[in-house]
């Protein structure tokens, strides 16, 4: 089935405790497009770039079959830039800088051609544009929308409208408290869902994700990585592996939604192996399926 | 098959935000005790007690089939008191007073009918007296050991010596880190494992568990709580449930030791849903069973 992204385009600069890493791909549109593109096809992207976007970023996305008809290119514009550095822990990041560009204005134009699109993954954009998107496709079969602690802060009440549209929302544990004001984990679901989400995903970083869909919850154990690279587009690629798996077998079936959150986790794990999106360049269906069965190694057990 | 457990035996204040309790049951051996009656017998105590334990506790243990051939009562002494209180998100608790009485001068004396125990799980206590129960027994099948993080600060030395004996060792993420100096949960379990621990146990709390054991990983969920009651005895009933299942099966292979992951957690789960070992008091194989279900339900997923 066919899968619509819409989010950020960047070029970042990263600094981790293993390096740096400058003017490297990034943005929420291509991590989500490229790690969708190993389950499906067609990817359609909707994105916006400036002249200054290399070439060979383009070359690349089409290597990966990724439709950019939806990717606006603004000639006399700058791409948005961010530029990062993670500690020591991996789990907290300074914004060293960070230059809108031509994303300040993004208003997301979605081509004729992508209307009809079945599965769409939103990325962590304005909720307002989440919402413009969702009025320009008609009736998609699922929509998973992803936000980040910055529109909960600043754009509470248009979140909560854009959620309430959603059928599968993914957010981090901190976001998830943050949103509902509830320390634990399970009350804070049952917050967020009496507040309008439907399914509901919440990601705990190395201690794995939970699922709550329909009267269910789901345990998604962590892949076991001692190093992190870069934890760069992790959530991104979680967003993108639950959508294009859900896309490819086009089954909603709780069965298979708890088999989505693991390819979620998967990609997510490649993602952070490496810099940029150099996790998501050498992968293969194939080798996609073999960390699948590692996380069920890892989680599985009889009576 | 018989279980050996040698630990505190207490008589608890407890503070939470849901109320308080006063000489209440309490210590690790009795935690360990009653949590493992449902699994197998003979369970046989080794602790030690004043004239002032209350004659109910004593009949509640022997209702429980507990062998108390091994708890000492030092009539003319007072027993063990702790009083705690438990902050609101239950995570972290300030010890309101501490009176060793009896158990400072403790020194585990395993009875001649106790000396041929199979399977001996060792509540958290000093390190030295940790070993000087292994010096008296004949060759167990499995030693299991808990320890907390004031041994690891005042008696590192004395923990390493005594880890290296353990079959199973049991502690959670940040006495973990404390232990190794890592804060990756992999590489603190590598390092500690190093150091001469065998099977290892990192227990996450409200993320679960992860078994290290041979050269296998196996990552266990948490059982979904809303509402945690009192989270005292929670590390004391996980090891409990751990050995007694092993002790029941008397099978060490990966799969069983993985079901007794699971069941140390069960166990815990239904200590932290109630005051002291209240969670303990009603409880059947069958409605352990039943949890050890739910526990495979929320981690399932299927290729």
């Amino acid at each position: 089935m066919s899968i619509l992204v819409v989010g950020s385009v960047a070029i970042d600069d990263i600094e981790t405790p293993f390096g740096r890493a400058d003017n490297v791909l990034g943005g929420s549109a291509v991590y989500i497009a490229v790690a969708s593109s190993y389950f499906t096809t067609p990817v359609r992207l909707v994105g916006v770039v400036g002249g200054d976007y290399p070439p060979q970023a383009i070359e690349f996305l089409n290597e990966r079959g990724i439709d950019l008809e939806g990717l606006e290119v603004i000639k006399e514009g700058r791409t948005f830039r961010w530029s990062g550095r993670y500690h020591y822990d991996l789990n907290n990041r300074d914004t060293l800088s960070l230059n809108l560009n031509v994303f300040e204005k993004f208003d997301p134009k979605i081509p004729e051609s992508y209307r009809k699109t079945r599965y769409i993954c939103l990325g962590n954009i304005d909720p307002v544009l989440q919402r413009r998107v969702l009025e320009q496709v008609e009736r998609p079969r699922l929509v998973v929308g992803d936000t980040m602690n910055f529109w909960i802060e600043t754009k509470r009440d248009e979140l909560l409208k854009t959620m309430s549209l959603f059928d599968a929302f993914i957010l981090n544990d901190s976001e998830a408290r943050l949103l509902s004001g509830e320390p634990n984990l399970l009350k804070a679901a049952r917050r967020i869902r009496e507040m309008g989400a439907k399914t509901l995903i919440i990601k705990k970083g190395e201690h794995g994700a939970l699922l709550f869909h329909e009267d269910q919850i789901f345990s998604a154990p962590a892949y076991p990585l001692e190093d992190i690279f870069d934890p760069t587009g992790a959530g991104d690629t979680f967003a993108a592996g639950f959508t294009a798996w859900l896309a490819k077998t086009d089954d909603l079936s709780h069965e298979n939604v708890k088999r989505a959150v693991i390819y979620g986790s998967t990609m997510a794990s490649f993602c952070v192996e490496k810099v940029s999106v150099d996790g998501l360049r050498d992968l293969s269906y194939l080798k996609i399926q073999d960390r699948f069965r590692e996380f069920k190694e890892l989680s599985r057990f009889d009576e």
